[in-house]
């Protein structure tokens, strides 16, 4: 349906996009938010049929594809509301000190936007990650124009959002060319795209092959530009023996309802869980393989992704030493493979630690409980794991301080530690970190939820011996746009 | 002198900086300060005996030497300060709201330490940007281990500053490995450094070859990571018409002192001036070639790079329609290539924009005065210049407010923004932006110079739901460190 733009149109979109960074950029934080919170609205009009449109294209349920359209607009409104609250612009300034010798100038400091981004649509979350999502948002919070390349498994979609997008810039008097919207399925769109001289950052969620090649062409261009890909992770789970002594049941009845959220289709989805051989964790393997055979199985977002998620399990499957412990007694029945099975495998820890495969991700409702013949064992696996968005522990109390050198193999391995709940469900909050040691993200020092993903577009610039007049209003001695600022090393509202 | 550390040994610096860093890492903000402040004192310490011996390495005189390393020991000790403050923490702390539908959970993060850091020392600044400079200082303060890879130009030097900051380690009780030094003159050294698994990020500054080839084989290798390299920088200087018309022999003092300073070897040595065809441009350029004249050459800091000078020099010279305007005419005898040749030189407009090596740096006492026969001629250099670490704007208040354009374009163009003044002397402050789009620099969003260079060695880490107890120091409710935290969105030092 979505038939490539044209190498033509594409180039007339990235020089728009250029064109209006030069006037965008200038835009106050308060126009911006403007046009954020328009769009919000705009989203919000459209009502049932773009609801319908998703359904269609997504085979996600209404419900919760009403649940992702009220995230998008929040998380329009939230960032809308930080840019104009100007935290992320990391002003500072340091006054003169003219009787120095030599004389120390008056320097002031300030994030300003990096040029037009280019994001990526994903096809999980066809409104929260895609054409209005996260990366949309914090790049406009920034001050920087948008190119987004809708993803091909919901081009209605998108497109239907795109236009959203273009009402509210019409509506509130941004440039031309602050938003476009291309389309393509074959790989050289991207790439046009990415390795363009006036595209000076890219954001993108997806699987890893995606990411890896945007980063490549990135950072092979000339000028290498930025890349925040989220690659998706494992998400393992550390399971305590005190602790699953104390509340096997508990423990797999809350990761029966987390592995098969959504139909495991979450960037967070807990595919690894890790404990000590022991009765106990005898009985949560029984407990949740009982939970994981009364699941009824439900669509996969797309033919591709239903294929890969078959393709990989089996793979999985196959591997020396696994063993399948519970797939759904009412299957989908076989001829539909658009249906994700899920599944619960064991493979012990000495197995687990010498077949990288065991570590991939199985994009889908698929969990690996990793059975280790002791505590160091178990310590192994936390060392040999790469990169992961998030890590999960489950432990008492006395056993996060009993087990130092775990909890530190942890905080070294993820962006998000999580005791004893799960790592599905990503709050839209500033203390949030969605993103993490590679492979997790092409760049941990970042992340794509939360209002500080704004700084993912942004780069510091400093004005020095600049008159005050003609500073922008971030860094004017009156702060009249009351903001925080630190001023001479401490932070301060208060004008100079 | 200084052979090539053995790959052997290599392996075993980088094992140790691995095992140093899973300590280091949890050492206090106080702790980490302290140890800064000991090198500091170590370095104090070292007295007269290593000014000498920086002195016979570099050809740098005594007063600017021991200047550099007053200045490296007041950057250890603000970094320490900084280090200990924890604004650069980006403590963020979101309470938890579970009457929320779906409760939202207790989430708080901060930035931790990426790992093992890689610095190459500068040949420039043998104190400031080597072996216990600005990287080195920066990622002890973020809770990495250092690696440093002496400059071959300066081995006793870099050994005795290294010396200094293994006794300091061991007065302070910091783990073996915590710091190393290594030297080698070959590749391979850097390479190996660079591509092996437990190096996570690395500092530089240097020439543009030797910074691509680091961030190429870090952003190639099986798990990319950070290069944060600072290439240097025309760092051009646009010199408006009505400014020029009043101050035409002040500004031609100020920038002969600012182009000859340290006989050109920093990189914010303004090496391009833009100005507009007019009496007055003729009368700067007259003023600036009469001081020219009227320098003493000095002697570069080694055989390669009064070498790469003298060639560099020559080859822009000999393009079209470049004029020498001056030399000095005490040359120093072209006998010893040691010395450095200040020299002016124009071009017209046209042939500068039409001319991409004319864009280039030439590292030395060189520069060039491009004479635009337009402000639309000089508004297309601001534009087509590639990323710099400093533009300078000499004009009026007014000028200022009816050169929107240009403005706009030199803000685009790069890191630090100078009005009426000269862009050497980088002083040491929050508010300071060393760094810039590149070729300036590798990685924008970040700078060499200032406590904000801590971030650079480090990312965020969220804890959801953790218990109190539990949680680093920085984010306990009661926050006993007494550092600037956002809870709940808003900055404040309070106690939840």
């Amino acid at each position: 349906m979505a038939s490539d733009t044209s190498q033509q149109e594409m180039q007339q979109v990235l020089q728009k996009a250029w064109d209006a960074f030069h006037v965008y950029r200038n835009f106050s934080l308060r126009q911006r938010a403007g046009f954020m919170r328009a769009i919000a609205a705009e989203l919000d009009a459209c009502g049932d049929g773009l609801i319908r449109t998703a359904m269609r294209e997504t085979n996600l349920p209404e419900a919760r594809l009403r649940g992702e359209r009220a995230r998008t607009i929040y998380q329009l409104e939230s960032y809308a509301a930080a840019c104009e609250k100007g935290d992320w612009l990391e002003a500072r300034i340091d006054t003169a000190l003219p009787e120095k010798n030599p004389p120390k100038p008056d320097i002031r400091k300030m994030l300003v936007p990096l040029g037009p981004v280019v994001v990526f649509g994903a096809s999980n979350f066809p409104f929260a990650y895609s054409t209005a999502g996260g990366d949309t948002a914090s790049a406009f919070a920034a001050g920087c124009p948008v190119i987004v390349k809708g993803h091909p498994a919901h081009p209605d979609t998108s497109e239907q959002v795109a236009e959203a997008i273009l009402r509210a810039a019409q509506h509130t008097g941004m440039p031309e060319g602050v938003f476009s919207h291309v389309t393509g399925i074959s790989y050289e769109v991207g790439k046009t795209l990415v390795t363009h001289p006036y595209c000076k950052a890219v954001g993108f969620t997806g699987s890893f092959a995606g990411g890896k090649q945007l980063f490549d062409w990135a950072s092979q261009r000339p000028e290498p530009i930025p890349v925040f890909a989220e690659m998706g992770s494992v998400n393992p789970v550390f399971l305590l023996p005190e602790k699953l002594s104390q509340s096997a049941p508990e423990i797999a009845a809350m990761y029966a309802g987390s592995i098969t959220l959504g139909v495991g289709q979450f960037c967070t989805n807990p595919g690894l869980l890790i404990g000590v051989e022991s009765e106990a964790l005898q009985q949560f393997i029984h407990d949740l393989g009982k939970a994981i055979r009364q699941c009824i199985p439900g669509l996969m977002l797309h033919q591709g992704i239903a294929c890969a998620y078959s393709r990989n399990r089996e793979a999985a499957l196959m591997q020396e030493n696994v063993h399948l412990v519970a797939e759904p007694e009412n299957g989908s029945g076989e001829e539909d493979s658009l249906y994700g099975q899920p599944t619960l495998a064991t493979v012990d820890g000495k197995t687990f630690l010498g077949n990288p495969l065991l570590h991939k991700e199985v994009f889908g409702p698929y969990s690996l409980v990793v059975r280790c013949a002791s505590e160091a064992e178990m310590l192994e696996v936390a060392r040999q794991l790469e990169g992961q968005l998030t890590c999960t522990l489950m432990a008492t109390d006395e056993e996060v301080r009993s087990h130092t050198e775990l909890v530190n193999a942890l905080k070294n391995l993820c962006g998000r530690l999580i005791w004893n709940a799960v790592p599905t469900g990503v709050e839209v909050c500033l203390s949030m970190q969605h993103g993490g040691p590679f492979p997790a993200s092409t760049d941990a020092r970042f992340g794509s939820v939360g209002a500080d993903a704004i700084k993912r577009f942004a780069r510091p610039l400093a004005f020095q011996n600049w008159p005050d007049a003609l500073l922008p209003d971030e860094l004017k001695n009156g702060n009249p746009l009351g903001i925080w600022r630190t001023v001479n090393n401490e932070p301060t509202r208060m004008s100079l």
